[in-house]
């Protein structure tokens, strides 16, 4: 089984329905499909969380709801609740990046349950004594509290990249080898020679100002065709040029040269 | 100067003064100040966005608006556009935990630019065209379109990790030195054996149990001397129990012993 398919996201008395839907689509983005409302209040907005879950209506239709915190993770062997707040078990709480690990390895052997409490005043030490482990998200001194669904968020995102499910973005041309670069440079010391951009007193100097340009991000090959392309064109206009003014040159000087 | 506060959140004609709302809450729960909306829309709903920014609403009031993106970002070394669309530009994303570092690298000389687009098609060519970096936010194919403060949010908290300015949740005690172990469980030890759990030639065998049990997860002094509390007041009932059992047995044997 997929480990995260085997993680539930477990919320509390959630307040909002815009939340609870915004929940539903950061847990669609990153891979999560189960969501738990755990002793729903009857002045729930399920309407607004359709809403706000956009393309992920379908996890709200397939939620569970459970009168107790208790029975919304009955079967898990590893219940993580998340608290912004200090105190007692502050001292036992880990950042969502450190726990992911553990959380991803437990999912491959039980059901695993992340737990987050009302948008007021998050989980109550009685559901804190419900989790196994506590997650405190990083956050300024100046504005801890996380809105909701932000925080379920990140631990999610957390989850999705631990699990190594990540298409990442992938370059679709490989880096560039040495030697297309050298040639790159071969050309374009040419075309600046001959658009008179530099003399070739200059020209060895100027080139290693460019290298050091070109050498500060990576370039792949589609990179340097397009580059070398631009010299060669830049290259072919100062050579014509020198050709027509060679040739304008050589009429004035003999302004009746025999036709071939 | 502290290079979070050098970085920008750009928002690019942003339709819904909710999400407006929860950036800046997103941007304040991680170290970021600066909001600017560029090109905003006259349909936007200032009231819903200082609602959502709860208490974050000043970032909302000192925002800049400005009428172009070019005007937002004109000022910046480093421009980095969120897209998660694919073609052209795809070769060239990075995600925003690669490019947290670089980014905050930048800040510390120059301002920085994080930009993100419309909620219904993100940044166009355009936009793009006048960002130096692009971010694309790893996220499940089966929906990888975030919500925009949810990938504003994503990226803040990468930024604020990186910039190292994170309180990590700290034991309040430290973790327990082996000695301070060894002690319990030489405490253990004894009031195991007095209260009869184990008789002496197990002993050894029920010991080791037991410290595979506590070494599965670290111990402060605080747990241990919790621990130790116990053994100590479980040994000290196992040898009462003891000493009344031989005290009447000894009355059994001697019921009228002299006082002393």
């Amino acid at each position: 089984m997929r480990p995260l398919s085997n993680i539930r996201i477990v919320l509390v008395s959630p307040i909002y329905g815009g939340n609870v839907g915004a929940v539903c689509r950061a847990m669609k983005n990153m891979g999560l499909r189960r969501l738990v409302i755990a002793a729903p209040r009857s002045s729930f907005d399920a309407d607004a969380a359709r809403v706000m879950a956009c393309h992920a209506a379908d996890i709200f239709r397939r939620r569970i709801e459970t009168p107790t915190l208790q029975e919304a993770v009955a079967d898990c062997g590893l219940v993580a609740g998340a608290t912004a707040r200090g105190g007692l078990y502050r001292a036992h709480a880990r950042t969502p990046r450190i726990l992911a690990q553990r959380l991803l390895a437990a999912a491959r052997k039980t059901p695993v349950a992340l737990v987050f409490g009302p948008e007021d005043n998050g989980l109550s030490n009685d559901d804190l004594a419900a989790c196994t482990q506590i997650i405190r998200i990083p956050s300024s001194r100046a504005y801890p509290a996380l809105n909701l669904s932000h925080a379920v968020m990140l631990c999610a995102y957390e989850l999705f990249l631990a699990s190594g499910d990540v298409e990442e973005p992938e370059e679709s041309s490989p880096e560039a080898p040495a030697v297309m670069r050298e040639r790159m440079f071969v050309m374009w010391r040419e075309a600046l020679l001959s658009v008179g951009f530099m003399k070739e007193d200059k020209a060895d100097h100027m080139m290693l100002a460019l290298r050091r340009i070109f050498a500060r991000s990576p370039l792949t090959e589609k990179d340097i065709k397009i580059l070398v392309g631009m010299a060669r064109q830049t290259r072919w206009c100062g050579r014509e040029l020198e050709k027509e003014r060679s040739g304008r040159s050589a009429r004035a000087k003999a302004p009746r040269a025999a036709a071939p």
